[in-house]
């Protein structure tokens, strides 16, 4: 991509992107951030322009984050070798201390600096701040693997109300003082949906869901709750896209308007998701749209 | 110009404008709009579309309009031939009402209707509403031609609170329930003091100043108040430039930031000052920018 | 009528419109002016002077005009000849140029220059500002004589919250720009009823409603909603005032209180109509008083 | 005095009122009410009559009261014999209590009620009210007599926040729980100070400051600071008239804009001082009016 | 009781007090002051330092007294002996206005001032101000004791909103301007159920509510609703206990959370049954806890 | 120390209580975290019982933290040995990744977390969010310890404006979005002094300064400006013990009202320094009390 463009052609674009930017501003969007998009230097900058430009033309963005490669990583230079089942890591007491420290000390706090570098202002909370995110344990077998009872939303209320972009790490929290490690897309999806968000993005790895899974070019762009439903039944949804797929679902349940599930592999997804005539991935829409 | 871009390229372009958005978000533009970016349609619906799309980005402009070429051509169709000394239009009783038509009833409107079809939302305002202009005659012989002696910004700036985009037709008002025709250029410089402006533009039809007038290539692209005195002195300003100079000093000494004699020509001219590398026109800058 | 008064005679006086003015306090107030009362110098002069005295004493008046024979005036100077088709003005585009100019811009900004002479704070509106009144074409055969399809009340709210008067002229507008010249009766009812008003007045230049067509002396002071429709249907209303009629019983059904056909020929009128204990003309009254 | 007017002439009379009553709306009016104003039912009314329409048209009344003559009867139906030192009562113990049963029972309470009878919205507060007078001895001989140390005049800004027209009962409180006695005009003119009131009108008996005393028609309407000083110098001014005087100057010193000493004798003398062109009294300005 | 504590002590009581702080901070406590607590001056002062302390911890504090023996003595001293029937004072005009001054006069403004000494905010008010008690003649014979017929709760909110300790005393208005004496177990539990407090304290000079009238240890601490009506039907609450419980259930009724019948003679007793593990009387729990 | 209390006793407690607290209520207190008072798990709830209640009776607490003793075992468990220059830690980039991660990822956390459990209502920042701390490198041989260049202190207004209690892990961050770890005591002081704090207290595990440093009961309980500065030149003071006086000077040259240097090994030292009279350490007094 050439990336020279006379001043002409860039104020062409702009007003181009009026009518998405006036559909977006004053509105509520979840991004959910992972993969590639957050592993990748490049792609993390740009993702980070992309948070801080919708922040700026007055949509209200929360970041949520999760960090998988980032935990095992730090469990296995602490000697502790990371275990999973069915998906989920096992997550022991002085696993779950890795955890909250690597999301809610290393990466929560890398990427408000990224934010505020990049002219945003950004304050990092986890799931304990204000009891934001209150949980319970999953299953015995995982130790402090969580899953979400209760969403106290008023401290994200209040960092958007104050102007902040509110940057989230999926811990959970119980009346016991007990930490736990959350699925961050779970989370997204009851963050959002107590916010009643106009959209969540889901950012993965793949193109989005695909008709034909060894057809990249049967992405299908759209889907009714309806349609999504007959997908899982008829296996055209498998694997990790399933949980992806519920997660859409659930929220738009929850009150959220529409979600995407979006392929975070691509330059500047967020930008052209929200403000061109193109997405990355595969959008569901809620009954109202 | 091309105007097929690419989603990429789009995505690209606006997060190159972001330290320009961030730049402006909540400062007060005020634009005199005049000359062929009035005239001509396509122009005159750019201007109208930089116009919501900085107003949607958080910027918070006020348009400020003239309308010389439409009152001459009302006062021929009345059967009245304008006449003009000085280049200042003789105004009595008839002609004042015709001013008081044209801008207040038939521009001024139009340009809200504009404004609100692109997208914003607008209301327009002359001299009369709140007694926002106050004047004086300011030369027998010329009749109800006005200077200002008061401006009465409260208007303006509950409009630009409750989110409006203010339109203003530069017409006085006295004590005497009298009407005045009011310069724009100057209407516009006392109106961004008062609001203590980042920015005042004010569009015309050429290219800016020049230091030779026959070379289009030595447009003077910056200006300090100091070598704007200077090249006033020297007559390297001349003609109908020297007012709008004037009132671009004026203006930076009651407190607006920058002022700008824009080349109104030119496609988007507001857009590119704004929000890129290049201004179109000539800047002359205050001493704190 | 003598107006020296001692001061203990006008102490006496004011305190006899306490429970008047305790009533209408806060309480919004929507006049339809137009007629005699525009025209008459005199008139004119006191109809400014009531609305400012009822803005002071904090009733929230919305003075909505309209202004037929300046129309037909200038349309005569332009050299066209005004046309009617069962009472309503055809109005081709050059026609609703001329409405717009001689009502946004002539009247409205007259108005409001008088208002502010007498002490009161006042902006114009048209139905443009705001997207205020939207409308669509009525009759093909009239041209651009529209009809209300929905008010964005919003614009007449934000000016009574900074505490303005808003004098607003019936002009329509559409999603394609188009321009509407809208019957001030019925805007008027649609936009009371939009404020849920406490009050339209309807100034006319008759008695108010007779029972007895030729004579004076059978004035209905008061109707019910039940007796109007009686009343129309005994054909005891007829001509001109029919359409009056139905705007006050469409207000009353959209939300507003209660609605006057009020004898605009009397001085000081509007006044006597809410602070004393003598209305002029006929009261139409909403269920609930 | 006829009190019947037709409805045209109230109406005249009310708009006459205008240019008063845009003068006085906002601003702050603190009346100290006694004499015979207070002890006349028909003028007790009147004046009740006259702070309601003030209040009414936005006027912010502040009411202060004493009530020596009621205390003194109370007094004597308990045994107690008044006694007065220099035109100060005597107050021990037993006569403190009465006089606050006295004044902030009795009194302040019935002027609440009366005021709600007319229409406005009060609430009573003595000086121990929120602490607002806080007071110490001011000669051992008199007992409970208090000096003004200090005013807390929150209490009374709250109130007249919320809408209340706040009325006052002059008794101070010290830090030892004591009551003390304090005289009225003092009272007022402190508490008018640290409002910045607009105005402080004096109720009392007389017809104002007489050039001769002698002789009604002598009276003096207006008064300089200056002009004051030398009156009172040259023995102009006498007997129970210079604490009074002495109160206005006070007053202007801290802040209040003008002062009135006002014969509250006449009929709704509040309104006539207020909303017409002839006061009822002498009237002390201040340098900046 | 000892009242020497190490700070180490202290310490430990105070967060101890914790969870009971947490509990009330923010919430409505309506407590009817009288009897006992009233007249010795040391419970006197713990009720006011009580009052203060839990004001200054967050509890929005309304204090309203009685004073039936300070009336008498008052009726006596002016020469008029007390008669009651049923228990009801009989008040003719002359005793009204004695109970006026003693209750809003003496008692009202000795509240305030020691409320305010011991470092709390407080305004006192009466029925009459904002006509906060309106009221009706119950019963011919006692001339003007009255019933409440509307609460109009708006001055307690502005004096709460202010952060003012509102001090009230059952006084009642009614249009014509006559004075009720009210009785203050019925005004404490109208008042508060017009303020849906979370808890409604009678202060008596009793246990509270005896299983066996001659067992002090036979106190039932806690009923339900359903549990009150039996113990009445059973004759078990008898007397002037009667009332009192009708009021606490009433109260709940009208929307207060929960009443207690509270020992006044104990110190401390609303300190205790606020911010430990035990009251001092008879709880009466509303439907919702 | 037993700690069984009548409820008698506790009530009187609570009253006693009463001046401290009106002293503290809406007042800002900066509490620095530290040393034994962390360490120790019975202080450590100690210490957040007393946040909590004092954040319940209104003060506005803000708790900072460090956590050196936590960076070294995690530096160990990671394989790297803590080295020290002049008692600082020598800190590349891996152990300056460890100390965010310790600081913001579990310490914050665990605080946050425990706060909200006592009932509190707690949010964590670090010097990233909001960019609250922005530092400097200190000395080229430290690596990333960093100095405090600016304070940003909105973040930690808008917490305490939105009611919960601010926890700040002292992290610094340049424009480089390189972080720094920053000397607690320091950041404390900055912060205190930004927020013109009434107090500042300093968490330590000795007694305070002491005159004779082997004798405990030469402990010094106060201290002006000009005495701590004397006791400097004396050499009473020294040691670790200069910093942190250092602190406190510097501390109310930048607005702080007091600083304590406090005896963090005493239960509820905070609770007795603020609610008692007595403080346990050295208190260093304002010119401003």
């Amino acid at each position: 991509m050439h990336e020279e463009f006379t001043n002409a052609e860039r104020a062409e674009v702009l007003t181009q992107a009026l009518p998405y930017i006036k559909r977006y501003t004053g509105k509520i969007v979840v991004v959910k951030y992972g993969g590639n998009a957050m592993v990748n230097d490049q792609l993390r900058q740009q993702v980070m322009e992309d948070m801080v430009l919708l922040w700026l033309i007055g949509v209200k963005v929360v970041l949520i984050h999760g960090g998988g490669p980032e935990i095992s990583e730090m469990m296995r230079r602490m000697g502790k070798e990371p275990e999973f089942v069915d998906g989920l890591r096992v997550t022991d007491r002085e696993t779950v201390d890795i955890v909250q420290m690597v999301l809610a000390g290393k990466i929560n706090k890398t990427l408000v600096n990224l934010l505020e570098m990049k002219g945003g202002r950004a304050v990092g909370l986890s799931g304990m701040d204000g009891r934001l995110i209150e949980a319970k344990q999953k299953d015995a077998r995982l130790g402090y693997v969580g899953e979400v009872t209760r969403i106290h939303i008023r401290p994200v209320m209040d960092l958007l109300g104050s102007g902040y972009i509110p940057v989230v790490s999926t811990l959970g929290c119980d009346r016991e003082s007990n930490t736990y490690n959350i699925n961050g897309d779970t989370a997204a999806a009851h963050i959002a949906g107590a916010l009643g968000a106009e959209r969540l993005i889901l950012m993965t790895d793949i193109a989005g869901i695909l008709r034909d899974r060894n057809d990249p070019a049967s992405l299908i762009p759209e889907l009714t709750l309806q349609e999504a439903a007959e997908l899982k039944e008829q296996g055209v949804v498998f694997g990790g896209m399933i949980p992806k797929l519920d997660c859409c679902v659930e929220a738009i349940h929850a009150g959220v308007k529409n979600a995407v599930i979006m392929d975070g592999r691509i330059p500047h997804s967020i930008l052209m998701e929200l403000l061109t005539n193109e997405g990355a991935g595969t959008w569901i829409k809620g009954g109202v749209s």
